[in-house]
Formats: structure tokens, C-alpha cells, sequence
């Protein structure tokens, strides 16, 4: 039996923490803030439905020192929570191998603060929290995990969590380098989320006015700079992935998850998307003045809350 | 006597209309679609009330063709409207000399589509219409005019003007180039007025943000480069005047008028702002990407609400 700790059980965490319980060699905890949601897993399992249907047992805390020591860790709260959480469990998780499945770019470099062994890990599906206990699983998609390469889990332990996922139900590819995947997302997401954050359009509405768009490819333009200048070569083009997106019956009428964020006044993880891209791209002399401004003007909107 | 028309009647063409209508020697007419603030005007006169105390009677008319034949014209109506404004009263003003008072950069190209001799204008004063008929004068300030190159009225006309509206009780330069003063007031709005939109901060709050700061400084740089492409020299820094109004004591706690348009959702004056500054960096071949940025955030913001 190996023991996988999922940290943050939130929507994304939820998917992996159900899915892997489903697998008999696997024994999952779930380490999450919300004591109701524990306590709703607790008692009655944990359910997706949606794109899977899934109803499995786990544990679930919030008080990590119930945590026993784990082999894994699935890191999936937002960005900006992923220092305290790791703080708070890293006791259970000092021996073991602790992935990220965060959105943005440097949230391996925090996990590396506290744990020895990391793997970087960039994951595409999606859902949310609709009740205590229950999440609508929106978005089937894959998963790319690699040795993160500072401070690398073992290739081996790469390949079992990979496998392990996959087998429960959520397909996972164990690479040597999981950043073309992940510069990829993280260049999809912050040049669309903060235009849908910051004007109030819908992904299509917002790809389908010129003046736009071409913001949009701006800011795609910056990304892919900075991830060419530490020798990333993307795995597609995140603009593919835009249209593709853009389209009716796709995702046209969503609306971005900063834009979410923003009307229910939620702070966002614009650090680790632009500001992200924008902190490698001044420690590599790139310049991203679009993901700056774009930063600079989601910060103020998070300033005006208070 | 001398007939001045004033073709808008909002808060600032009710500063100007209600401060001629004040001399002997002016017989102001006022164009205004507001039914109730004509009916309003008519009756009972238009009274300013704050920095100034006004009373005075003058003409108000919703009817274009009420309008006489007038000497002078002074437009101040929001930018976008002055072109269907302009087509109206244009039969009343075929022979006069038209003042813009507008906010932005390229409304006397819109006035010389409809009269021949147009009057270059900018102006510092503001208020807000509180009631049909009244308005409160929230700031004094200079205005300054100047023929418009391209359809001039001639010097004559320009000082008449500007001395009426000076004896009138709203101080006014007639110059021989008013497009730096103009091109100081476009740089110092478009550079901070649609942050305040975006992000929902106060004019203080932008300013104590360094990254927002910085972006409010990458537009003001942006706008000086196409005053200077224009051979423009600006008669001082849009920078002095952004710290100034950012002073505990003078702006801090001002929401910019665009982020009140925006929270009314009303469309905005972008076009003729940031919108305006692209405009002729274009024709000058001068780059303009933060401005460009920002202008088709807010043309999102604004289409988010159909």
C-alpha cells in the first residue's frame, strides 16, 4: 500500500484525490482548510460527477498532524496558498515525492523550500466544488509530470505516480521535461484569464475583437520569449490552443477562472501566471511590458477590495 | 450683441453657458438633448453652485432648428457625440467660429467636418450636473485657445472668445498653439484616468502602487513621444501634474471620470483618449503598445455590457 497525501482538495485536487482512492494499492489522505468538505469526505466519500463519475473513500484532515507519512504529495491548492500548506504538512511528506499540479510557473521552486524531492507537473483538467463532498469534474484532460530538475524526485518515482494516475482514471505522461507542457498552459492562461478578469468577456468574446486578440497575442508573444530564452521549445502553440478554445462549442461562453475570481472577489494567482512570466522573463533580461501592465492592473483590482 | 452657442450642456457647457450668459453683451443659446435640463433652463434659469455662485438666464433649446444663426459656437458635448451634435446645429454655426472644449485629442477635425472656421480648445474647469437646471462646479481652472491649423477661425474670433469667456468669469488664454496645453491635458487623463476604470482605484491609490505608477509613466512617455513626432513641446510635465493630484489634500480620494462612467456603464471617451494618442502614433509611425493595451481593455469593459 502506498500512501499519497493530496494537499488542497479543491476542485483539481478533488479529481486526483477520488480517482487515485479508486485504485486498491493506493491509499490517499487529502490534507484541505475546509472543514466542511472534510468532514462531508469523511463521512460520506468523495464524488465527481460530470466527465467521470466517481464515489470513493479517502481520508480527509485539516488538521495536518493527523497526517501520517506519505511516499507522494499532489500539491493542488491555489499558488499563492502552496507555501503555508507545505509548511503545515511537511512533516508528512519529508521522504516522499511531492508533484505539483498547480496553475503557473515557480510553484516548484516553493515546494522545493520544503520538501528534498519534487516533481514538476502541469495538469489540464478542470472542474469545481459544487456542494461539501461533491465536485462537477468540467474537463477531462491530461497531465505531464517530470523530475524537477533543482531538486529532482527519482525518475522512478516519476514513472509510479504517472502510472498510478493514469490508472485511476486521470492519464498521466512521466517526461524528462515537463516544462514545454507546462510553459505552454501557463502561457494559455495568462494571456486569456486576466482579459477575460479584467474586461468581463467570455474566452470567445474576448478572441473575437481584433483589438483583443492581438493584445492576447502580445502577451503569447512575451511568453514564449522568455521560455525561449531558457531553452524551452513549447510543446503546440498556445495561439492553437486560444482559437481552438475560442470556438462555439468549445469554450466561447466561458468565463475565465480570474474572472470568476474577480466577481466574487477572490484573490487571483496573477503572480504565478503574468507576474510569473514576468519575474523569469527580469531574471533573463527578457522583456513582458504586456504581462507588466496586465499584473499591475489585476493587483489594483485585488487593491480596490479592501 | 453677440450670439454664442453652446452645443452640449453638460457640466462643462453649463459652466461656460451659464458664466457668458452673465455679460451684456452675449446672448447665449444652449443645444442640449436633455429634455428636462432644457425645460429646466428655460424656466427657471441655470444656476451654478460650489466653486462659483451663478445664476442666469439664457436659451436652452432640445430642437436644433430653434436655433438662430450664432456667431460663435462652443462644443461640449462627450467626444463621441460631437459628431452627430455638430451635424444638427451646423445650419445655426455655418458662419460662425466653433470652439472645442471636449476632453481627448482629434475632436476639431470632427467640428471642421461641419464648419469652416474651428477654434483648437482645452479647458480645466469641471462639475457635475446634480439636477435639471443645476450644476455643481467642482474645480476653477484655465482654458486656452487657439485657431485650429487646418480650418482656422482667425485671430480675431479667438480673442473675442476667449476674452468673453474671461469677462464672463471663466479665465481663458487665446494663443497662438493651444495643442501643447491640450496635448498635456490628453497625456495626464489617458495616462491615469482609464486605470482608475479598470482597476476601480482612486487617483491617490493608483499613484501609491509602484507597478500601477510605472504603468501610468509608461503612458505619459508613450503620449510625449507623439506630442514630440507632432513637433509639440508640451508647456509642462503630465508627470508634476499626476504627483500633484495625488496629494492627500487634492485628488487622492477622486474616482477618475471614467471609472464613474464605467461603474454607470456608460460608454467612455477612450477613443479620443489613449484611443486618440494611438491614432496619431500611428499616422506618425510612432509605437504605442501600452496605450493600444489599455484602449481595447476598456472597448472590452464597455462591450462586456451587451
Amino acid at each position: 500500500m502506498t500512501r499519497v497525501c493530496i494537499v488542497g482538495c479543491g476542485a483539481v485536487g478533488s479529481l486526483f484525490a477520488a480517482n487515485l482512492a479508486t485504485l486498491d494499492d493506493v491509499e490517499v489522505w487529502a490534507f484541505d482548510l475546509s472543514q466542511a468538505h472534510v468532514a462531508a469526505i469523511e463521512a460520506n466519500g468523495l464524488r465527481l460527477t460530470g466527465a467521470g463519475e466517481v464515489h470513493a473513500r479517502l481520508r480527509a484532515v485539516s488538521d495536518a498532524s493527523l497526517l501520517p507519512p506519505c511516499e507522494f504529495g499532489i500539491v493542488a491548492t491555489k499558488a499563492m496558498h502552496a507555501d503555508a500548506a507545505l509548511a503545515a504538512v511537511a512533516h508528512a511528506l519529508a521522504d516522499g515525492a511531492v508533484a505539483s499540479v498547480m496553475n503557473g510557473v515557480g510553484n516548484e521552486e516553493t515546494l522545493a523550500r520544503h520538501v528534498r524531492r519534487v516533481i514538476r507537473g502541469t495538469t489540464f483538467p478542470a472542474g469545481k466544488l459544487i456542494e461539501p463532498g461533491v465536485v462537477q469534474w468540467d474537463v477531462k484532460g491530461d497531465t505531464t509530470f517530470a523530475p524537477f530538475e533543482p531538486s529532482p524526485a527519482t525518475s522512478v518515482e516519476v514513472e509510479w505516480l504517472a502510472d498510478a494516475c493514469t490508472r485511476g482514471g486521470m492519464p498521466t505522461h512521466a517526461v524528462a521535461d515537463a516544462r514545454p507542457a507546462q510553459w505552454r498552459k501557463v502561457i494559455f492562461n495568462a494571456s486569456t484569464n486576466p482579459i477575460g478578469g479584467l474586461t468581463g468577456l467570455t474566452h470567445g468574446r474576448v478572441c473575437e475583437r481584433p483589438d483583443l486578440r492581438a493584445l492576447v497575442s502580445g502577451l503569447v508573444s512575451e511568453g514564449k520569449a522568455v521560455a525561449a530564452a531558457q531553452g524551452i521549445t513549447l510543446d503546440a502553440d498556445p495561439e492553437a490552443l486560444i482559437d481552438h478554445a475560442a470556438k462555439p462549442d468549445v469554450a466561447y461562453n466561458h468565463k475565465a477562472s480570474m474572472l470568476q475570481d474577480i466577481e466574487a472577489r477572490r484573490l487571483t494567482e496573477i503572480d504565478f501566471l503574468n507576474g510569473g512570466i514576468a519575474r523569469f522573463g527580469r531574471s533573463l533580461g527578457v522583456p513582458t511590458p504586456l504581462n507588466d501592465t496586465i499584473t499591475a492592473l489585476i493587483k489594483g483590482v485585488e487593491k480596490s477590495w479592501t
